[in-house]
């Protein structure tokens, strides 16, 4: 039978507590909407006490129509010896009028003596005069019982007390929360196996990362009976992080006969992962489970070959099921059926033993080791194809290009502009473009120039431009890669360039980009003759 | 009692299957020295069959003196329907010539019959065969039973008949590989536990992380009796990667009753983390278990409080145990006493109820409004908090400066050239350099022409330079940061500039790294006037 379980999201509240996030209003809202597209139980969005700031999120978030999570704020239990009322944390989580309140409270006796510093009934009045207030202000209130596992490994009576003055204060749920991290799966397994015997209320985990055990230690509370799982999407969060929420919820529906999200969502998994790490500005692990780039990546010839004739040979799930994609990878590993396979779509005729096969794996390899990769740049992986089966010609000649930075430059602080002349056909173009940088003052006069011969290129334009500094330890002398995602609307392509200067990486990778471009276009126009 | 698990490292056999991942020959001397500098038991250093150039590291190696492992090469059983003689793979991976051996055989039904098509009898004879001619030729043998778990699964009785074939042959270990990474902690400690009990080998455990729980996943086996774990020390690998051993081996040695590597040895345990990921040219996970930069980072305030008082209120081992280092992280989260504790530095009357205080509060927040981060950037943030303090002035100041990059140069394909003129107590400076680059010529040139005042910097030199594009959708007119470390000889310190012309937020950074460098050295000479 199938048993559901609560997601609940903290992304915006523990994982802003992560090293180098921070998130802007509009980005905690733009968050809010992908998290209940995906159909989590609970967003937590934010500390209204410590942060003023989400006092505005919390006003504007409310004309967001929510399909399916309801919005948690979260706050600590009053303070000690004062009461509900007079505790100005407490009436700012009130005023931020979420539907469901999370309360923290303590349960490890050492944080009550030693770091709170009041006495361990004080703290248990703590938790329930608190839980009580919100309760009787019609909130759906949630209990984080913070260090629960340090805590109960210390003085497991009282725990449980701080537990049981939750459940006396109204506790819609009791969270288990491995605040340090540091726990085991069979652990954390026993013992809240104990908790969910005990209480009759639903039972949650909130693990961190910080033993690289999060997931498991998740996996095993919801076999020991919690039905809430407190993470973050892509696992960021302080320290070692949170529990990556995108890989339990795989791990318990595609697995285990659990239900955390609609089944029609999942194929969206990878996607919601990808948007939260672009609004939250960190690059997603390449090979973050089920939604990484590299996460259903083969590069072993042998791996590839026992995939092409059964996925689940080399794969524990479909990567389609999370709405991820297969890739097989280029390089010398992957042995020559991988390159063959591409440069067979040029010229059927050619083996693996042809002349044409041996050139082109020689040449990639001088390119990889002056630090060329071609995983992820497979357009100019292309091209280098075409020119050394002769299926190439230039589309135009540079003749000079020269870009200048000023500092400072009449009104302005800064200025970058390019001056370039090209030769197309016998016919010589100069021109000039000002932009933002030298390497976007360079793309706009080469376009510039050559729109005039090729008007198709008023469709492109760069979507994506990452700079890699090969070796960090020559500063700005090192060597760099540039890789430029490029788009005309259509389709998107990806081409890459290497120098010691990153003017010179940049142009040959922005030239590939628009070879690449004038190339598909007369693919698709002249099929019929090729 | 204190139980020893081999370590077994494959970073430089599985973990090249990672993407991304290409190591030369000298990358491969450093890792296997590095390695056994930490005191593992193993390294596996390639597979001789498949990759001709293993030969060449083979031989290389053997001027190496190892003190603590013993080297491995990894192959596959022979080939169905031939004999081990007969068998190229075979042959290669006797010529590697080292004391341990690692062969590779299915166990998993499906995969015998279904991807390297042979009758299950025939497979069994591969891995006897197999194992046999290695242990006539005096070599310690371990076999790896590929997708046990699957397999087991699947048909456990012909699962351990493989199993069986491999003691019959003389396997001295029986490794078994999580091969597809998706399998679950307590269903690898119960068929792990079953193995234990069957044979007498010892028996090992090769997780992969697809499921994200590889760590639990070696940790368990090993708890049901597993002596020997197989992984990558910062967890690269294909797909999702191998389990991370600098995970396991923090996890087993210093919360468990097992020794991975010698006692002494724990504390390099971050360090040869980092000199790994250097030479594999990946950037290791801020966030990865015990390793990472932010490990041990805290950023919420009542964290950094808690931990102020008692470092195991929020941290579950103390960071010096495996050589990494506690950060208070600043940021609006930290609340101001983190702050108030650097503006402290330079006036000791200074609260946090002081204008001061909150003017400086206020400038960070604008700067980070525009993409600044002083995480890791403490120099800059020192000039900022001088700057506000009036404990500040300009050491120069820029007249003017051009940068020029031309495309063809006179012999040379690329040229970037800097003229910079400064002012100092009046007296004017110009001059020019050439450099790898736009921010390398200008960097040259600033410094040129300020060692005419100040020559002490002439011992400065940039040690790393970083560029993180912050807003990757704006492609080339994208904001970037620029990350500077510099150092001379004696200090290492770091700034940081943003903008959205890449040389205008080097300069920033290049500008703060030079000023920072002339006030140390002003503090240090005068500090009995200060």
């Amino acid at each position: 039978m199938t048993r559901e379980i609560a997601i609940f999201d903290s992304t915006l509240r523990d994982g802003a507590q992560g090293e180098g996030i921070s998130f802007s209003v509009a980005d905690k809202l733009k968050i809010v909407e992908t998290l209940d597209g995906l159909g989590v139980a609970y967003i937590e969005a934010g500390n209204p006490g410590s942060n003023p700031k989400d006092l505005e999120f919390f006003e504007r978030v409310k004309k967001i129509k929510l399909a399916n999570a309801k919005l948690a704020a979260f706050g600590s239990t009053r303070r000690r010896d004062i009461s509900v009322e007079e505790d100005a944390n407490i009436q700012s989580l009130l005023k931020a009028d979420t539907p469901v309140v999370v309360i923290f409270g303590k349960s490890w006796d050492f944080h009550v003596t030693d770091i709170i510093k009041t006495t361990l009934e004080e703290n248990l009045a703590m938790i329930k005069d608190t839980l009580k207030f919100f309760k009787e202000k019609g909130k759906e209130v949630i209990f984080d019982a913070e260090h629960f596992f340090d805590g109960y490994k210390s003085n497991p009576q009282y725990a449980m007390e701080a537990l049981s003055a939750a459940v006396e204060g109204g506790a819609d749920c009791l969270v288990l929360c491995e605040t340090n991290g540091g726990a085991f799966p069979d652990e954390v397994y026993e013992i809240t196996k104990k908790v969910a015997e005990r209480f009759d209320v639903p039972i949650g985990i909130h693990p961190h990362n910080d033993g690289g055990m999060a997931v498991a230690n998740a996996i095993m509370a919801v076999e020991a009976g919690a039905s809430q799982v407190q993470g973050t999407f892509i696992g960021i969060g302080e320290r070692c992080g949170n529990v990556n929420l995108s890989t339990v919820i795989a791990n318990l529906q595609l697995k285990k006969s659990y239900q955390c999200i609609p089944e029609d969502k999942m194929v969206s998994l990878t996607k919601t992962a990808r948007r939260i790490a672009e609004i939250a500005n960190v690059s997603l692990t390449d090979g973050m489970p089920y939604v990484g780039k590299s996460a259903f990546a083969h590069k072993g010839g042998m791996h590839i070959d026992g995939v092409s004739k059964a996925s689940h040979s080399f794969e524990h799930i479909n990567p389609e099921l999370v709405g991820n994609e297969r890739r097989f990878l280029m390089s010398e590993v992957a042995g020559r059926s991988t390159i063959l396979s591409k440069i067979q779509k040029f010229n059927e005729s050619i083996d693996k033993d042809s002349p044409e096969t041996k050139n082109i794996i020689d040449k990639l390899k001088r390119l990889e080791h002056l630090g060329y990769q071609f995983e992820g740049a497979e357009s100019t992986f292309e091209l280098i194809i075409r020119k050394e089966l002769g299926k190439y010609k230039p589309f135009f000649e540079l003749e000079h290009f020269k870009i200048i930075g000023e500092h400072p430059a009449g009104d302005e602080s800064f200025s970058s502009s390019a001056m370039i002349k090209v030769k197309v056909d016998g016919q010589t173009e100069i021109t000039a473009a000002e932009g933002d940088g030298p390497v976007n003052a360079l793309d706009k006069a080469l376009r510039k120039a050559l729109e005039i011969f090729y008007p198709e290129l008023r469709d492109v334009h760069l979507t994506d431009y990452k700079v890699r500094v090969l070796d960090t330890k020559q500063a700005t002398a090192a060597k760099v890669r540039v890789l430029i995602e490029s788009t005309d609307g259509e389709d998107i392509w990806t081409t890459v360039g290497v120098s010691s200067d990153i003017i010179e990486a940049s142009w040959i990778a922005l030239v590939d980009s628009i070879e690449y471009k004038l190339i598909k276009d007369i693919e698709k126009k002249f099929k019929a003759y090729l």
